[in-house]
């Protein structure tokens, strides 16, 4: 018997796909392998991504109010279908559910999935209920569409071109450490009120309820930039990273001082003695957009206040670095899920 | 606070229905309500659904191999599909596991994903994986399509309609009924060899590794046949005609030795003083189509071994009747799912 924790997620899901046969019907364009699966459907290319929320691993209702976690869930799904180049169409949303959840408790789990579907222009079609003998469980599914000529795959970057980011990162990962803080506080002490001061909101709102960058998609359509190759920063910028090198056969070297880094979580890094280019790089849960453009595209987006430059493309898919501006350069290394399996 | 139970699956469903927005997407046709979404996709009709199966609820694994398990959970999506009379073409799988499972279980359960991807011809395009503090958690979501002009809803049958059913019933609910005595046995004395006799196989199969009647949809268009309205049978005979009746404004007259009832039900029915007609009304996970034709089609099916007839609908939406052939009258009530949220 072999230990999961010695395959990890990437491992795992490369020998699932390593074992699925071809597909048989010739509209699907690809299966396992990126952000969605893809369809022919004539005039567009279809898109459908499905995810797995499961209480304990990806959210503690300690901190997470149902409503934003609704929110979440539908962002996760969406995401996906937004580092396609593609707009989300249709959403079902299964939910496992304890009796200890009462009514009200569904409902404001599903006010959250609507204010959600609201904001992303996307239909709810299905509702699945079921019990569950532990905790909330949620599944989500999301069926997008793209223009042919506009979809973006991850395997398709090419040396050379400018790797851009949307937004900022890591402060979902520093709002995590505050939200974790206060409930150690709180379980010590029942009565405490919670010090989430007015200037932390940032990032507390990026770790409770985080856009998709579906903004971002229509931004791009309207600048006419087409990006070379788009992952979504879900699990860290560094692992999305090794994803588009590997399935483009590139290196990248990224600089540090690039790295898009708002202020309230440079001040929070220093509180937890934490670098902030580390929570960039794997804090995860951004859900901002990391794409390529060719050079001669990138003068269209430089001074878009919304997308930073923060490195390029090299031929030598063994260099993945990190450069400091005195120049010396380490290797981007991925942060594991396989830690997480030891739940 | 209102308790989970008051409101049950069909009512807690009812009210999520009842709090969404109307589809904004002019191409979705049917949101929730019936076994899957369905879109209008230019030529034919687009349809989605979406399960969630959680260890514990769902399925025991001390009895359960993982292998039919993985076949049984797209048995459970393709089903939804067939009950529109459509054909799936696409599926995503979701597996949360804890770090119980050695690699080789996770290979087992992908086997019969991929076996039943096979038998039901349709693509495997997403395998989500996560972890799990607590049980075996699957998700499935299937995409299928069925041309336009052959579509069939739960809320389209009239008085009149000749009720049929495909298969037989209560075999599946016999069948949980020895793996369950088996387990009890094996419990008190693991030295113990499970008497599972050849006799008993097909009700252990149709309980552990169900098929989905794809083949129906494709014979019922074989036979030009078109059904007025459509199910599939995953919760027991009674509780998916109370849902065709109650959309389409119906009454119906059910004949209790009509319903087809395999020798070995009867037979394990008898040992477990079980009543074989509550196991054909109640019991659930056969996975057959429960349909209505107009009375001059049934001509088409009359000799088809593998469809019975089992009685007629009515106009009077209040009396949905089992009769007996003395011609006794009994409503029919369904078992309820709020049973299993005192989880």
């Amino acid at each position: 018997m072999t230990d999961l924790n010695t395959l990890g997620e990437i491992g795992l899901i490369e020998r699932i796909r390593q074992a699925t046969a071809s597909p048989t019907h010739p509209e699907t364009r690809l299966g396992i392998g990126d952000d969605a699966a893809v369809f022919d459907w004539g005039d567009s290319y279809g898109l459908l991504t499905s995810d797995l929320l499961v209480e304990g691993i990806h959210f503690d209702l300690t901190y997470v109010p149902l409503k934003h976690l609704g929110y979440k869930a539908v962002t996760f799904g969406v995401s996906d279908i937004a580092a396609m180049n593609g707009l989300p169409v249709q959403i079902t949303v299964g939910v496992g559910l304890s009796s200890r959840f009462p009514v009200e408790a569904v409902d404001e789990l599903y006010e959250g999935i609507r204010a959600a579907c609201q904001a992303y222009n996307v239909d709810l079609v299905g509702g699945d209920t079921t019990s569950s003998r532990s905790g909330l469980i949620i599944s989500v599914s999301v069926l997008g569409k793209v223009p042919k000529n506009l979809i973006t795959y991850r395997n398709t970057a090419k040396p050379n071109d400018v790797v851009c980011v949307t937004g900022d990162l890591g402060a979902a990962y520093l709002g995590l450490q505050l939200l974790e803080r206060e409930k150690q506080v709180f379980l010590a002490d029942p009565n405490m009120q919670p010090n989430l001061s007015e200037e932390r909101a940032y990032l507390v709102q990026r770790q409770l309820r985080p856009d998709a960058r579906t903004d971002m998609v229509h931004e791009l359509r309207d600048l006419g930039v087409l990006p070379t190759a788009m992952i979504d920063v879900s699990d860290g910028l560094a692992s999305e990273l090794l994803h588009l090198c590997r399935q483009s056969g590139t290196g990248a070297v990224i600089f540090d001082e690039n790295l898009p880094i708002d202020d309230q979580t440079h001040l929070a890094a220093d509180e937890f003695k934490i670098s902030p280019v580390t929570a960039a790089l794997n804090g995860g849960e951004d859900y901002e957009l990391l794409f390529t453009v060719r050079p001669q595209e990138f003068d269209k987006l430089a001074t878009n206040a919304r997308i930073t430059a923060i490195g390029y493309l090299t031929a030598d898919p063994t260099q993945i670095v990190l450069a400091t501006k005195a120049g010396q350069q380490t290797p981007i290394r991925a942060q594991g899920w396989s830690s997480q399996l030891g739940a």
